[in-house]
Formats: structure tokens, C-alpha cells, sequence
């Protein structure tokens, strides 16, 4: 059991994945709350709309038809943030001036796709059982197995050649035309997450530049092992949870699914490899369908909690695409789910003044949070 | 003049007061927008209002009532994140176990305020002129003094005994039973912003731990000390800025406000100190004047922008109440707006998968932005 004075007084706890803290409050909940409520996501959506872009057969923004696809598709995003072409820019010589000090900018290419989990419009991950997410793990495997570094120690993995292709516009994934550094998978779930379409649907971006988050982890795992004689932080963390239990949602043989330590929102959860997998291509069959499992529960515990379809951002965190042997022996494979609701489907937490200014802040303890969410099982209840 | 070549391309621009980067993708406003739509703030509020707790001569939530205060009012929040007294917490010794590693927590006490900034429940900084957002000022002024080490540099500084005393239920504001470390002062506006209350105020919370962004951002100015025998980085920055103008939006003989070379947020601007001062007890009367009159133009600026209550976090970075003379000296002040609005007044940009996940992303350059809010001067809106 967790030390129930936590449950009690403000205290912070430290996130070693960061190197950063998060402000606890456990009493604050007590506080009324007369401010924004979100909508409850209540309306009934048709199999198909003939206005959705991600709709099989649909014509999308830019004039592309898409294929009758039965299971996941795959596309380049016609809004892409970062493109594979563009202009040269060369950033001015660092000249000692306080500009070249100050005003400090590099170029970054890359590419953006956009993957459907389904072909039915009204589906969410929540709805799909595990052999359902297996075909969007499969891609997922698939995209990131495409634009890997030929000169990777991950290359010679040879597990995912079990794998049917991806298909993009029915042809297989093309090869990137340059080397990225790294690649974010990640989903947007519902319109309080900037989600703008509710067909079934994430994301995939590979830049050139490893982006913040995963290069502040991943110095954060080199120094772990270093200074722990090639200990992985992650597999410590995974199976020290999984002995504790008091934070643990969800668990089978190859992933703990939990809410950390440090979480900052209020139903924050982390799935984390058991084993030390380093990226989806480390994965065998058994370990796929246990990911897929490991999705599937979480995401039905998150819609049964308040029974809404819950909102989130989800992103995976694994090795680089190309990188030092170091560094890709460093990297640890996990999901992010980051939920905002915090008291009732129309009441979310606000992470704004003091969260931006000073320091992330959070309400309930991921123990209590962990015990609420476990609690969640059994079937959907949009289907009980 | 910047490079325009930066209108067009995908870059990143670094951060040097964070250390930190920030995605900049010119070209993506294009993307039509189905997302969700704010509410647009144009519900007409009375001067007073019954049921509001912030109101002259009202009761609160625990019972305690307002005087009939004229300008601001100052109390003790009642439903602290944070408190001054607290059980004790004996964090587990460091045994070496995985558990003394990975699941680290301290406790942490402080004193958490709210500062109504005019009796008026109908009013915003925005419809607020230069001279009643002074006594705002001169309050968080006479706070934070209140708060200050004795034993800090900062003590000597005897300029704002000039200053009336901020009052608390029509007494001086108490001294704290113990010494803070860091004082966050800081203000949510609009509902948008996890603001649950139109009525014009702000909060202050003071803690015995320094939060992560403004230690993050304290590591950064003592490094940028030494390494440029004794300059200070936000006094060459805005000296830097003013100069160049393109993206200052207002600037008076003691402060520059823009939207900063890094910035995350679409409109976001940053006011920054022209010479090195350290924290509001550095100021005198006219540097607190100059300080009113650029909140006046920011916030009047932000109002004419959409024609809207504009919504945003701000908050402001100085010198924490107690610290070594380096940090002190290392320290300078300036304050942060983050406001999420892109498009239009129902139109947000999210900062959510990609950017929770791996990197801030921003949709239209700094410049950008800050051509638009310098072209928005002028009375505000709603009384022109
Ligand atoms: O204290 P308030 O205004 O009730 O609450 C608001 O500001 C706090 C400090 O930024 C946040 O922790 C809350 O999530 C937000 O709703
Ligand atoms: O790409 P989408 O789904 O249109 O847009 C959404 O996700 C992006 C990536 O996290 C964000 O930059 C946008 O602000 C958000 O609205």
C-alpha cells in the first residue's frame, strides 16, 4: 500500500522519465466547480457519412479518392506540418551578435500520414475488440519498419516480415525519399482534444529533428542505464508496479498499463513493455495481440469511467528511426495517454495558470485515480 | 526585416530561456477547421452580481464575507493547492531499492492568495485604464514584499515602501509563518482557460519548493551570465527586439512586449524588463506606471484582435523570495501571456497529440502575429 499521508497533504512527486516534478493536491477536489462544461460527446454517428474525408470511397479535401479499404488506410495528410520539399534555408553564422544568439532557427523535413482504424465512421478504439486493433498495431509496425535507418541495429529485426503490407491507396507504403530522425505515432480523441473528425483515425509524423519530448526521455534512459550498470529504467519501473499493484489498470504477460507515479492528468495512464523492447518492430505475434489486448482495455476502461467516449491524446514513445547504437539500445517502447476529464463527462481539468507558468498540478493521486479505472472492467457500457 | 523564406518553410526556433524548442509550420492555417468552437463570450454582465463570491460585501463558499473594497481586495484562497500547515512527511530513505529510485515524493507547504482586481464584476484588464490596473501592481508589489527572504538583496530595496498597503479584509496583508521559496503570481481569463469566475482577479501562490518553469528558466539566465561575463539574457533580448520592432507589438522607455522569437501559443507575447530589474521591488513609481500601461495596451490589443473577450493564462517570472545571491542577480522580470485563440474568436489552437507527445507546434510565425496585435491599437472595441 501507498503511504496514505500522501492521500492527505500537497506534496510533489518527481518523474525520473523527465527529470521534472508535478504538484499534488489530493484535497482540491473538494472545490465547486461553476466553470466550462464540455459536451458529452452524446450524439449517435451513422456507419458512414458521405461528408467524412476518412470514409472509404469518400473524396478527401485536395481532390484524392479514397479506396473501399476494410480494415485500416493509410495517406499522406493533405495539411502536412512538415513535408518531404521545401525551400533551402541556411541559418546565419553565429557571429557572436546577440541575433545570431538570440534568433536561433533550423529547417525541418519530414513527412505526415494519416492512419483510419476502421472503416466504420462511428467506431472508436473503445468499441473495437483486440483482434480489431491488431490490423493498427500492424501498420503502425509496418510505417515505422518502412522509414527505418537501413544502418540500425533495429533493421535486422526480422519479426514484423510476418506482417501483411500496409496499404496506402492500395499500394504498399512507399520508402521515404530522405533518413528521419524520428517518428511520433499518436492519436487526438474527440473534439476537447482538437479532434476534428471523429472517424477512427491517428496520426504519424517523422521529422528530421528529434522532437523535445523524446530526446528529454531519452536522456533520461542513457543516464539510468549508465549509472545503474545497463539497467532500463522503463523494465525496473514495469516491474516494480507490477509487484506493488496500487497503480496498476490493466496488465498481461508482455505490457503494464498503469497510472504513473508522476502522472499529470487525472486519469493519465502509461502502458510499458514488460521486457526490454526497444520499438514495435521488437515485437513478436504473442506480443502484438498482447498490445492490442492491452489498448483495447484501456481505452473500454476510459469510456466506461464516465461512460462517454472518453477524450485523449495517445502517443507512442520508442527508439529513434536512425541514432546512435546507444541510443537505440536506451529507448524502451511505451504509450502516453493523456485524458483531460477530471470530475464527470463535462468536467475536465484545466492544465492553464499556475500548470503553464509554474508547474503541472494535479487533484487526485494516481493511486486513487488507478483504483477507479481498475474498477472500470467488463464490457463496454455503451453495449451492456 | 526577417528572412522571409521562414514564412514558408517548416523550421523549429529555439528557446533560449527554456532551452527548449518549438515547431514552426507557416503554411498550415490553411487547413479548413470542423473542430469544436469556443463560446464567444458576448454574454452582457452586470456591475455586481449577487451569487458571485468575489463581490464587494458578499459571502463566500466557507462563509467568510468581502468588505466593500474600491480596488483590489486580497484573501487566503479557499480551496488552496497549497497550505501552510500540514502533517508531516518523512520521505522513505534512499536504501537503494528500486522503490527509494523511482517512486520519489516531497512535500511541499505554501500560501495560495486571490486578488480581485476591481469591485466591478463586469470589468477586464482590457476595460480597465493604465491607472486603475496600478493598484494591481502596486499589490502584488506589497505581496510579494511581504513574502521576501530579510536575509535576500532584495530586502534593501526600498523603493516601493512608497507604496499603500495592500489590504486583506481591510488589514495589512499578515507575514507568512515561514519562508517561501518561489512566488508565482498569475492570472486565468475566460472560461476557455479553466476560469470559473468573469469576476477580474488573479492568484498568487507561494511554496517552499522553486516550480520546474521558473527553475528551468533560472538555469538558463545563470548560464547565459557566466558565459557572457555578466549580461543579462532577457535585457539583451529586448534590446535586440526593440531594435529590430518586427515583432514588437507595444514598447515604452521600460518595457518591451512582442511575440517572442520562441513562442508557443499563437498570439502569445512576453513582457520583458529593459533594464535588469529582478522582481516588482525593483520598480519605482514610473517603471510601475510604464509596467500598467503595457498590460493596458496588451490586453486592449488582445480585446481588438477578434473583437472578443480574449482569453489567455499570464504570469509573472522574478526573482524567487529566497535564493543565493547568484540566482537573485541572475534573475529578471518578466511576464508570459499564453492565449489559445488561432483563428477567430470561436476557433482555438490545440496543443495536444504531437505537441503533448513530442514538440510545441505553431501554425503562423511570430511575426506574423505581432503585425496583427500592433495593427490592433487603439480604444477597445466595445466602447469605439
Ligand atoms: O483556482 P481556479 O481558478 O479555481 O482553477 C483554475 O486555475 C488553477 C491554477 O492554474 C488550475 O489548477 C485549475 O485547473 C483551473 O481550473
Ligand atoms: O492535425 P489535426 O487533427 O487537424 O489537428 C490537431 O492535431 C495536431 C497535432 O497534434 C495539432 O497541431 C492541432 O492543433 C490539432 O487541432
Amino acid at each position: 500500500m501507498p503511504e496514505p499521508i500522501l492521500d492527505d497533504i500537497s506534496h510533489r512527486r518527481f518523474n525520473p522519465l523527465r527529470g521534472s516534478y508535478v504538484l499534488v493536491s489530493p484535497h482540491r477536489t473538494k472545490r465547486p466547480w461553476q466553470g466550462q462544461q464540455e459536451s458529452s460527446n452524446k450524439i449517435e454517428l451513422p456507419a458512414y457519412d458521405e461528408s467524412c474525408y476518412l470514409c472509404p470511397g469518400n473524396k478527401r479535401a485536395q481532390g484524392d479518392v479514397n479506396p473501399t479499404y476494410d480494415s485500416t488506410f493509410v495517406f499522406v495528410n493533405d495539411y502536412a506540418a512538415v513535408r518531404e520539399e521545401q525551400a533551402e534555408y541556411e541559418p546565419p553564422k553565429q557571429d557572436g551578435s546577440l541575433a545570431s544568439r538570440l534568433l536561433r532557427a533550423e529547417a525541418t523535413t519530414g513527412k505526415c500520414y494519416v492512419i483510419t482504424f476502421s472503416p466504420r465512421h462511428n467506431l472508436t478504439l473503445a468499441d473495437m475488440p483486440a483482434h480489431d486493433i491488431l490490423p493498427v498495431i500492424n501498420t503502425w509496425t509496418k510505417i515505422y519498419t518502412a522509414h527505418l535507418d537501413p544502418h540500425s541495429p533495429l533493421a535486422n529485426s526480422a519479426k514484423p516480415t510476418t506482417l501483411p503490407p500496409a496499404s496506402m491507396n492500395g499500394h504498399p507504403v512507399p520508402s521515404p525519399t530522405q533518413q528521419y530522425r524520428y517518428m511520433q505515432i499518436f492519436e487526438n480523441k474527440g473534439s476537447a482534444m482538437g479532434c476534428s473528425n471523429p472517424h477512427p483515425h491517428g496520426q504519424v509524423w517523422a521529422t528530421t529533428s528529434l522532437p523535445e519530448e523524446p530526446g528529454i526521455e531519452l536522456v533520461k534512459l542513457r543516464e539510468y542505464r549508465r549509472e545503474q550498470g545497463g539497467c532500463n529504467l522503463l523494465e525496473d519501473y514495469a516491474k516494480l508496479e507490477s509487484e506493488k499493484g496500487e497503480r496498476t489498470v490493466f496488465e498481461n504477460s508482455s505490457f503494464w498499463a498503469g497510472c504513473p507515479w508522476w502522472a499529470t492528468w487525472p486519469f493519465e495512464i502509461m502502458v510499458v513493455a514488460k521486457k526490454h523492447k526497444r520499438a514495435l518492430v521488437d515485437f513478436n505475434d504473442q506480443e502484438r495481440e498482447d498490445l492490442a489486448e492491452t489498448i483495447a482495455e484501456v481505452t473500454r476502461r476510459y469510456d466506461n469511467l464516465f461512460e462517454t467516449s472518453f477524450p485523449y491524446s495517445m502517443g507512442i514513445h520508442q527508439a529513434p528511426l536512425s541514432g546512435t547504437a546507444e541510443e537505440i539500445e536506451a529507448s524502451h517502447f511505451h504509450l502516453h495517454f493523456y485524458p483531460p476529464l477530471l470530475r464527470s463527462a463535462t468536467v475536465r481539468k484545466f492544465l492553464v495558470g499556475y500548470e503553464m507558468m509554474a508547474e503541472p498540478q494535479r487533484d487526485i493521486t494516481p493511486e486513487q485515480a488507478a483504483t477507479r479505472l481498475r474498477d472500470c472492467g467488463g464490457p463496454l457500457y455503451r453495449t451492456r
